[in-house]
């Protein structure tokens, strides 16, 4: 990758950090009477005393400027049976426009942080102690006031939900035009681009439905 | 858990982060001609531009130690064909008293840090931007200043290396004592301990292989 080579003097291939393993989560948070969840996929434990958790997420995204002013959120592991629609609707589109938890059920925990009982496997509630800024990114370090298992499902991956999605796009019709269409890909997060329009002709407005990155930053594949 | 919930006046079940999905990789230094490597499981990226991921390491593992004094360390993803033995080597004893890379073949990125081609599916040359005390564990903040894929291959996910251990578990001949022998599980990495060595009579300088949590921490599974 002759771009990526570019922006260092030594061996620099960005493919290589989609090695990197990832689960998916959805973030939560209700801050003066307003609801709003996004999907993120880096949530990890950082130490277990106290419980902590380490959750980077997007600055743009509504949600992270929710959890800014709140301090709070819930995060919950997506189970390996959420139907992409929940993805979906937690994930392709922005809170800004739309309450996403209008017609979901939901609980709320403590601090009145909603999260969804169905198609997650496990949430966390989740205090925020230290702000760092990485200015794309907030990375936010919690301590971890509430957890419960709330099935006993595996957890999905990054990976799961790439191959689900691959295998609903190979169970389409191949068309012979399909073999020169080019797919794009997130380098954050590692989202593929596969849809219906060529990416090119997306607007330009298109960001990642996963990690919200603009358009601009999607890298081709070569196929 | 009832050890568990007297932490929090909130519900708290620990088990629940046991659902946050890990890679597992093998962090490793050189400083002052010393070389050092531990297995970590927590590795994620951060953000793009720059290129940046996000490495919490136990503060008592002697690479941290070397890390925190050369301010840079390779992070490599392990490949899913990773023997056990080199997980074994790189994690089950400490680089203070032996040079695991004395026997391996390695090599060494522009700042001399080593890494192995072998078993591992992609390294990251990572140099430590900033550095976060969180009490047991240190957060490194890292801009990734080169990249490579070393091989096709998909990478070891935590989820995968206790499969295989299960797996691996189970194949031995089955003892009507086994029912009732109790594992423990090291509630930070969820490394589970299932050895033949009843837990109780592990020394009390026992560590967890993975992350170097104390033996005191591990918490008893009811099965």
């Amino acid at each position: 990758m002759a771009a990526a080579a570019a922006e260092s003097r030594y061996n620099m291939d960005k493919t290589a950090l989609f090695k990197i393993t990832y689960g998916l989560y959805l973030a939560a948070v209700e801050y003066e009477g307003e609801r709003c969840g996004c999907i993120i996929n880096t949530a990890s434990q950082a130490t277990d005393t106290p419980c902590r958790i380490l959750v980077t997420m997007q600055k743009r995204n509504h949600t992270t400027e929710l959890v800014m002013r709140k301090k709070s959120m819930t995060v919950s592991a997506l189970a390996i049976s959420c139907p992409t629609e929940v993805i979906r609707h937690f994930g392709f589109q922005s809170g800004r426009d739309t309450d996403k938890f209008a017609d979901t059920a939901y609980r709320t925990d403590g601090e009145g942080n909603p999260y969804i009982a169905e198609h997650v496997t496990a949430y966390y509630s989740c205090r925020v102690m230290q702000s760092i800024d990485l200015d794309t990114h907030m990375l936010f370090i919690c301590d971890v006031e509430e957890a419960e298992n709330l099935s006993a499902e595996a957890a999905l991956t990054y990976g799961d939900y790439r191959a689900a999605k691959n295998g609903r796009v190979s169970e389409m019709p191949v068309e012979s035009e399909k073999k020169t269409v080019k797919k794009y890909v997130c380098p954050i997060c590692h989202y593929v681009y596969d849809g219906d329009i060529p990416f090119e002709d997306l607007p330009d407005s298109y960001v990642c439905p996963i990690c919200k990155q603009p358009k601009s930053i999607f890298q081709m594949i070569e196929e």
